[in-house]
């Protein structure tokens, strides 16, 4: 019998919201840049080297030795409890492990937020600019998505009330990742986050608060949570992507617990419950404390190899008034071509030169910054690095002077 | 610092759609019946003693000594491609691996396909009754449920077309499980597959086919699939979780090219992609024709099972007028009790005898029937079979003549 071999029109309606899925701008990128022989900046992953292999491998056949039949089946939406204490007892405050939810990499708990608190036309309030991933995840639910000012430190916190709106156009919350953000690496200031929470319960505003990057910091900790200072008002997302590794996908939600019954029912119909073997895996390599022992080679590696990045950006960028930052931690820093140059024309030309990057456009929900890219300093070595800055600079040079 | 520290009435605004959320009424009745002691008919798990925990030891040694890094690390939204192969291969239609999008279970591809085809207020067919999971997973995009008039041979086709509507009215699909239902058992026969397809075809109505049991057929392969006979109109979604294991949570969705786009889009903002780690694992256990020698262990363990509550049923029902099915596959059968009598106020009475199920009215849409109740057949041992409907037995026999 041969396939279509049924006469019909086209039957399929697609809902509404599918209009505003879109591929995502840096998966596009990636597949252009995922050439031989280009030195990318363009990624979002964290280092292979970081990975403990072997910590995994030893966990794997731990589990599956002393708890395979458990691991292997069905299991509760909230997740693996002793994962859940865990978790809940290296918070920086004050958890019952009933509040902490697990979930498929933090980015699903994005996709159970949305569920939970957005209409279709809901006003959501973001940074400027802010993760993709959340727009990404955000956009089924058909928000209205409004940009709040952001400068170094963070959100303006008056732009945000003036913001917020009132009635049924008042904002449902403001999304903010404090710590190194992706895309722009910079940290919110312990003035601002401060500034922010006060200002935020006085209007009523809740804050889901997104934090994979906060143990990558370099030489000090970063300001504790927004979470930690007003849990009631704010969710707080997790994630083992940054600290163990993202093939995994593991994260974890921490909820107000009057929040929490509908995160959970939201959490049930999307996969019933994250994987129970990947739970136990992560559980078993967690229990002595492997984390204190890890995560500061993470740490070290990442902090030499964004020190490399700033030497070779003050060595190739002389003279040619391209700004950049310098995080605190994380994975990313944040560049500013000079006046009247496009990232999204200097690409190709980069490409060419065989360096990547990302054009900062891709993470503005409005009005976005032409003049802006995100540099990840965490997959290519410190040799490419140097060579990576250098072709950046020439593309960049031969950008002003054409010809 | 205290928690809780700053004044604030409460923020949260939950979403319309949160109120359609709801506790699945089995997996609170699996909590009531988790006490020790008790046999239980309730659950929809797969027996433990078939998971194939040697193999996925080796397979997981395997994946990190030789792939261990790309394992760990983020990976493409569609899935690993060698496993997406596997899939395609092993349907029997022709399927282009580009139309396989692996999910994190086959729950997984119920939520995105429900995003991307079901507006608020949108008209979704089912059967009645149908998949709880199902329901749960539509539920949150707000659909107009209607149940389509089924016999033992699955939907009744006249209804289906009366009930498909018109303009905006018109149903956006048909969600429908032909082998061994998930809860009656029932298989839909060869006749009525060519009849669906034929009618959906004619009237433009796409079709939604779930098959996680088709596998496990007892004495010959149910009927080839809806899609088989009809791909451009139909939506196919398998799993791994009834033939290998549920806690690795992988499932697929095969879908026309012209929808797969967007079940993409949605699928990266729902978790970025299943476990890549969890895929090699699948497509490591698969690679060697695995299924061919481990599946028919699990026809033959759930067709003794199978036999022996039949038996049960038979010998302990004797007199009492309640009413079964002899499904040809699966993991339940469908019990309906004599006339007058609610399988919910049984329920309490059947787990102070030590014997638990599933009342059927959590399967309806609507118009639940107060009867029927749903047994499993695969997670208790037979001489608990036996022990659990004699129990069950006595309390319909108690119900029935009261004191």
């Amino acid at each position: 019998m041969k396939p279509n071999d049924l006469p019909m029109a086209n039957p399929w309606t697609l809902a509404r919201r599918a209009e505003r899925m879109n591929p995502s701008v840096i998966r596009e990128i990636l597949k252009v840049t995922e050439k031989p022989g280009i030195i990318s900046f363009a990624g979002g992953l964290p280092s292979p080297k970081t990975f403990p292999v072997d910590a995994f491998a030893e966990a794997c056949a731990q589990v599956l030795r002393t708890d395979g039949r458990a691991a292997l089946q069905y299991a509760s939406s909230e997740g693996y409890a002793p994962l859940r204490e865990m978790i809940a007892a290296q918070l920086p405050w004050d958890v019952d492990p009933a509040q902490v939810l697990i979930t498929t990499g933090s980015q699903q708990g994005l996709d159970l937020v949305a569920k939970v608190l957005i209409d279709s036309g809901s006003r959501v309030l973001v940074e400027t600019p802010t993760y993709l991933g959340a727009l990404q995840a955000f956009a089924p639910m058909e928000p209205e998505v409004v940009s709040v000012a952001s400068d170094a430190e963070g959100v303006d916190v008056d732009d945000l009330e003036r913001k917020t709106g009132h009635g049924a156009e008042r904002a449902r919350f403001l999304y903010v990742l404090p710590n190194f953000q992706n895309p722009t690496g910079r940290t919110m200031s312990e003035a601002r986050r401060q500034a922010l929470v006060e200002r935020a319960a006085a209007i009523g505003l809740p804050l889901v608060e997104d934090n994979p990057y906060g143990d990558l910091w370099f030489d000090q900790p970063p300001p504790k949570p927004l979470t930690a200072r007003h849990p009631e008002g704010c969710i707080y997302l997790g994630s083992f992507s940054k600290v163990l590794a993202p093939g995994l996908r593991l994260g974890y939600v921490v909820a107000p617990k009057a929040i929490m019954p509908k995160l959970l029912q939201a959490k049930q119909a999307a996969d019933l419950h994250s994987p129970s073997f990947n739970q136990r895996m992560v559980a078993e390599v967690l229990k002595d404390g492997f984390l204190e022992r890890h995560v500061p080679t993470i740490r070290a590696l990442y902090k030499r190899q964004c020190a490399a990045m700033l030497d070779a950006l003050k060595t190739e960028m002389a003279g040619l008034n391209v700004q950049w930052n310098s995080p605190d931690g994380g994975m990313f820093l944040w560049v500013r071509l000079p006046e009247g140059m496009s990232a999204v024309e200097l690409l190709p030309k980069a490409v060419d030169k065989g360096v990547a990057f990302v054009p900062g456009a891709a993470f503005y929900a409005s009005e976005p910054d032409p003049r802006a890219l995100r540099l990840s300093f965490v997959t290519a070595s410190v040799e490419q690095i140097h060579i990576g800055v250098a072709a950046l600079a020439q593309a960049i040079r031969e950008q002003q002077q054409p010809g």
